[in-house]
C-alpha cells in the first residue's frame, strides 16, 4: 500500500553517493510490495467502509448527493459481483483499495474517484481490518460455542464414567469423564472471552484520520462510526493510523486458545495409544495403514498439536514489526494481514476439525 | 514444589535397564528444583491464602475452631515479621509453601501442619499467583495512570506547539505536540483496559481444587473465595490446578505495553538526534561524556527499547511451556513465576522510568 | 502425509465414549491435512530422489533391473513436464509423494508401485527436504555474494566520504561511507558462513531409514547416498526420519540475516529523513506521492524491516512444533515446511530487493 | 554501561517543551541500569582482556612499560582476590568495567586509570562475551561428551533389547533400546557441532576497535589478539562494537538443545507411566509421595521440558532487542547477556541433570 497524503516540505537532498544500476527488477518490486493476496478477504468490508464513507460526504454536502448515491450504488454491485463470482480481483492491482476504486473509476469515470475524498488509505486499512475482525471473532467465538455443546453432550453421558486423573502424567485420583471433559470447556470459555474483550476494545471507527492528521473536511465522523456498527469514532487520528495492538491481542487470544487445543490433542493422541486405550477415533478422523487396517493414527490430533506452532509465530511475528517503530503510519504495518489472518484461518480450522474429531470419537 | 496428592495404584514396573551411578550430585539438583528465589515475592499473599483456608477450616468443624485460631494468628506474625524483616526467608526451603508451613510447625508443633488439611500445593500455589496478580496487576495499571496524567499535562501546555507528523519517517502532516503524546495516551489506555481485563477473568478462587480432584472434605469454597475477594470459586477443580493462561494473558498485556513503550522511545531517540532536536532529555535521564560535556545519550530510552525483548522473551517463555502438556499438574508449570515475574518486573519499571524520563524532558 | 509402515500389534480398544456423529466435512478434512501446496516446489527433489533409490533398487536386483530402468526413465519425464509446464501437479492429492507415485502408476501399471519398494513416505520427505536446501541454501549464499559485492563497489568509490558515526543514535566520530557500508558486508559474511555450515551439517542421506526402523531388505545406502550428492547415509535410522533441526538450524540463520538486514532498513530509513537527508534511493526503490512528487517514501526498506517479523515468527513456529515431540515420526512434523520456506522465501526476497535498492541508491 | 567516546558536535538544542519535576528517583535509576549482577561472571575475563591490552600498551610505548607491568601485575592480584573471594565485587559499580578499573585507580591512583587508554567500553564488552563464551561453550559441549558416552554406555548392554519404535506414538516396529538411545546422541552429536561453529565464527578479537572507529593510537591489534587467543582481530570496528549474532547463534543452538532434550524428557516421562512402565527413575531423580512411596513423579524430566520455554524465549529476546537498531552501539545491547547466559545456565543444567537421571534409570 502506497500512501496518499500530502507532505510538507521537501528539501534538498545531498546524496552521498550516486546509484549507478538505474533498471530494476519491476515485476520483483511488484511481487514483494503488494498485499492483494492478503487483502482479498477484506473486499467486502473494503466497500462497506467505502458506502459509509461516501454516503456521509453526500450528506455533508461534501459531494453532490446524487454523485454519493451513484458511487453508493455502484459499489453495492460490486461488492455483489465479487461475491458472486462475477467479478475477480485483479492479483495485480497493489491492494484492495486500489483495485475497488480503479473498478469504480472504470465504470463511474472521475465521478469514481470521488470515494477517496477526505479518506487515506491510511485510514481505510485500519478501518478495514477492524470491520472484519469485528465479524470474523464472532465467527470463530460460534466455533468454540459448538465444542463446548459437544463436550457438554458427552459430559452429560459420563457423569458416573470413572477414568484416571493424572499429575506428572502418573496416575492421581479418579474423576469422571465428564469432569475431565469440562475442565476443557472452561479453558474455551475463557478463550471465548478473550475473544471477546479484543473485539469489543477494537470497537472504534477509525474512518476520518486521514494519513494522520484528520482532514479538514467536514467529516461527519460520528455517522460513519453509528452507520457502520461502531459504538464510537476513535479519539485520536495518530493513534487511528498507527498502532496495531488489535490484531496483536486478538492473535495472543488465538495463541492461549491454541495452547489448549494442543493440551486436549496431547491428551487425545495419549489416549488413542495401545498403552493408554482410553478413546477411539473415528475412522474419518484417524488415518490408517493399509497393510494393518487395526492401525488407527490420530493424525489430525498431530496436526492440531504442531499448527500451534504457527499460531504462535504469527503473534510472535506482529509483536515483532511493531517494535521500535515510531509514529504514525510505517510501510511495516502491512505485514500484520498475513500473520493475523493465517493465526486466524488456523484457529478456526483447528476448533472445527476438533470439533468433529471430538464428537465422533468413542 | 513436588506433589502431596494419594495415587491410585502403583504397578509392577519391568525396567529396560538398570541404573550404575547411584549418587548424583544433590546439591545440584536442589538447586535446579527450587522455586524459593520466584517465590518470595508470594509470601505475603501465601499466608493470606492459608489464613483464609484455616478460617474456614475452624468455621466447618474440619480442624478444631481453637486450633484454626492459633494458627491463623501465629500466621498474622509470620506475616508481619516477613515483612518487617525478623524473619528471613530460608532459601534451602524448596518453596514458599514448605517454608511458611516449616515455620509454623516449628512454632506450634504438630497443630501447625493442619493448616494444609484439604489442600494440596497444587491448588495453593494457583491460589497465591492469582492472588499476586490480583494486586500487582492494579499497581502498574496505576503508574499506567500516573504516566497516561503527565501525557496529558505537557500536552495541555502544548495545545498550540506545532510540530510534524510523520509517515514514513517523512514529514508529512503538521499536528501539535499534544496530539502527538495523546496519540500515545490512547494506546496507554487500551493497555490499562487489557491488563484490567485480565485480572478481572482471574477473579475465580481455586483453593479447595486440591491436587486435581477437589476434596471429601466438607470445605466451604464459597466463604474462602469471598474472604479472599474473588468474586467466586473456580468451577471445575481439574482446570484449576492445570492451567495457567491467566499469566500468558498477563503477559500478553504487557508485551503489547511494551511495545507501545518501544515505539515512544524510538521516537525519545529520534527526537534527541542533533538531527531531529524536538526534544532535551534532562540530565539524571541521559548519559553523558566527561569529555563532551554537552552530549546527551538517551540510555533510558534505549534500555526500555532494549527491554522490550526480555518481555517478548517471557511471554513466548510461557506459551512454550503450556504446549502439548497433558491434563492436570504437571511440574513444567513451576517455571510460569520467573517468566511472569521478569515481564511484570520489567514491565513496572520501564513505565514508571519512562513517566520521569518524559516528565522532566525539555 | 499418512503413514505407510506396519505395525506391531492392534489392541483391543475398550472405549471410553462412543461417538454420535459419523459423517465429518471430508472437504475440510483434506483441506486440512494436505502438504500439497508447501510440497510443490519439492517436486524435482522427490524425483531425483526417488530415481536414486530405483537405481539402486536395480542394481541390488530388489526389482528387475528393466523394471527400474523403465521407471528411473518415466521419472525423468515426469519430472521434464512438471518442469516445462505440460503436467501440472494436482492440488488434491496428498503430498508431492503420492502425486508423483499416481502418475507414475498410471503411465507404468503396477511396476510405477514398485518405486516405493524398501521406502516410506518418512524417510522420504526427510529427504527431499535435504535435498531442497542443499541447493536452495546455496541459491541465497549467491544473493549475499551479490549483495556484498555491490556493497564492496559503492565502498571502493568512497573511502574518502567523511560521515558521521554514531553511537546512541548520537553522531560520534567520523567515519568512511566504505568503512560503514564494510560492516554491514561483514555481517554478512557470517550469515553466508551460517547458512554453509547449516547446509554442511545436513550432508548426510536419510534414504533408507524406512519408517523409523529401516529395511530388512539388501538396500545400498551408501550408493544412493553418493548419487544423489551426500557425503554419507545417516547413521540413525529413528533420528532421521524425527528430527527436524536442519528446518530450525536454518531459520535461525535467516532470522540473524534478516536481523542484519532490518538494521540495514533503519538506516536506510533514517538516512532518506529530510533531517538525516544522507541518502536518495531512486524512484523505482522508493514510493512517491502523486500530489507532492518530491516525496520519497523508503518502502521497500521498511517492508524489508517489517518482513524480519515473519522470519522470526516461522523459526518461534518451528521450535514450538518440535517441542516435546516424543520419537519418531509425528505427524506435527508436516507443519515445518510452511514455515522453513517462508522464511527461505521471505529472506531470498528481501536480500534481492535490498540489493537493487542500495545500488540504485544515490 | 554509558559510553566514553567523544562526540563530533553537540548543537543548539531546541527544546519544543519544558521539563518541570526536576528530581527523578535516583536509586530506581540506577537499578534500572546497572548491569552488574549480569556482568559477574565476566570478571575474570575483563581482567584477563585488560591484562592483554596494557600490556601491548607498554610494548607499543603508548604508555611507560613499567606503569603497563605494574597494571598488569595488580589486574593479577586484584582476578586472584576475587576468585579467591577476598574481593567482592561491588553492586553499586555501574557495570564490571568501572568496578576492576575503580579498584585499580584506587591501588594504583592516577596509573591505575591508563588502563583504559585507546580502549571503550564499547570494544571492552564485545571482547569479554567472546571471551566468556569461547571458554563457556566448550564445557557445555564436555557436558555434551559425557551424556553421550552415558548413553553409548547403556546401549552397549542393550544392544539385544527390544522395544517398540513409535510413529504417531502408535506401536509401529520393534528396534533395540540402543538403536532408540543411540538417535538422541545422533541429535546431541550435531548440538555439539552447532555450537562449535558458533564458537568458532566469533574467533576474533573486537579490541581495538574503541568506541566504534578505532584509535589513533599505534595499538597492535594483532598481538593483543594472539596474546587472548583468538586466530586474529575483527576486521570492521563498527561492525565488532554493534553486532550481537554471536549472541543469538549460541542462543539458537542452545535452544535447539533444549528442544531435543524436551523430547528426550517427554520421552522419559511418558515411559515412566504405569501405562508404559518402560523405565523406571532413581529415587534421587524422581519425587515421591509421603502417603504412597511407591509413587514417582518424573519432576526433573518434566522441569527440563519446561525450561526449554525460558530458552526459546531468551533467544525471541536476543532477536527482538536487534531488530531494527540503527549502527552502531546502542545501549539497547546492554539487554544482551542477561537472555544470553540465562539460556546457557539453564541448557548447561539441564544437561548435567539429564545426563544423571539418565545414568541413574532402571
Amino acid at each position: 500500500m502506497s500512501e496518499d497524503n500530502r507532505i510538507i516540505d521537501g528539501g534538498n537532498h545531498a546524496a552521498l553517493w550516486h546509484g549507478r544500476f538505474k533498471e530494476g527488477p519491476d515485476a520483483e518490486a511488484v511481487a514483494f510490495e503488494t498485499s492483494i493476496y492478503e487483502d482479498m478477504r477484506l473486499a467486502s468490508d473494503d466497500i462497506r467502509g467505502s458506502r459509509a464513507h461516501v454516503n456521509m460526504l453526500g450528506k455533508q454536502g461534501i459531494i453532490p448527493a446524487a454523485e454519493a448515491s451513484k458511487i453508493a450504488e455502484e459499489l453495492g454491485k460490486i461488492a455483489d459481483e465479487i461475491k458472486e463470482g462475477k467479478l475477480q480481483i485483479d492479483t495485480s492491482a497493489e491492494d484492495i483499495h486500489s483495485f475497488v476504486e480503479g473498478v469504480l473509476t472504470d465504470r463511474l469515470g472521475d465521478v469514481g474517484r470521488k470515494v477517496h475524498t477526505g479518506r487515506s488509505r491510511n485510514d481505510q486499512i485500519a478501518l478495514d481490518e477492524r470491520l472484519y475482525l469485528r465479524h470474523a471473532v464472532p465467527e470463530l467465538q460460534q466455533k468454540l460455542l459448538d465444542l463446548m455443546e459437544v463436550l457438554a453432550g458427552i459430559a452429560a453421558s459420563h457423569t458416573e464414567s470413572l477414568m484416571s486423573g493424572y499429575t506428572h502424567m502418573q496416575r492421581a485420583q479418579p474423576v469422571t469423564l465428564a469432569h475431565h471433559l469440562l475442565a476443557w470447556a472452561q479453558m474455551l470459555r475463557r478463550d471465548y472471552g478473550r475473544l471477546g474483550d479484543a473485539a469489543e476494545r477494537m470497537n472504534a471507527c477509525p474512518l476520518g484520520s486521514g494519513a494522520l492528521a484528520g482532514s479538514g473536511l467536514p467529516l461527519d465522523r460520528a455517522m460513519t462510526a453509528q452507520e457502520l456498527g461502531f459504538s464510537a469514532p476513535t479519539e485520536n487520528s495518530l493513534d487511528s493510523v498507527a498502532d496495531r495492538d488489535y490484531c496483536i491481542e486478538t492473535a495472543a487470544a488465538l495463541s492461549i486458545l491454541m495452547m489448549h487445543l494442543s493440551r486436549f490433542c496431547e491428551e487425545v493422541v495419549l489416549w488413542s495409544t495401545e498403552e493408554f486405550k482410553f478413546i477411539e477415533l473415528s475412522e474419518k478422523w484417524s488415518t490408517g495403514s493399509s497393510i494393518m487396517p487395526q492401525k488407527k493414527n490420530p493424525d489430525f490430533a498431530e496436526l492440531i498439536r504442531g499448527k500451534t506452532g504457527r499460531v504462535y509465530g504469527d503473534l510472535m511475528a506482529l509483536l515483532t514489526v511493531m517494535k521500535g517503530l515510531p509514529l504514525t503510519y510505517n510501510r511495516d504495518l502491512q505485514e500484520d494481514r498475513r500473520s493475523l489472518f493465517d493465526a486466524y484461518d488456523t484457529a478456526l480450522s483447528c476448533v472445527s476439525i476438533f470439533t468433529s474429531m471430538i464428537a465422533t470419537a468413542g
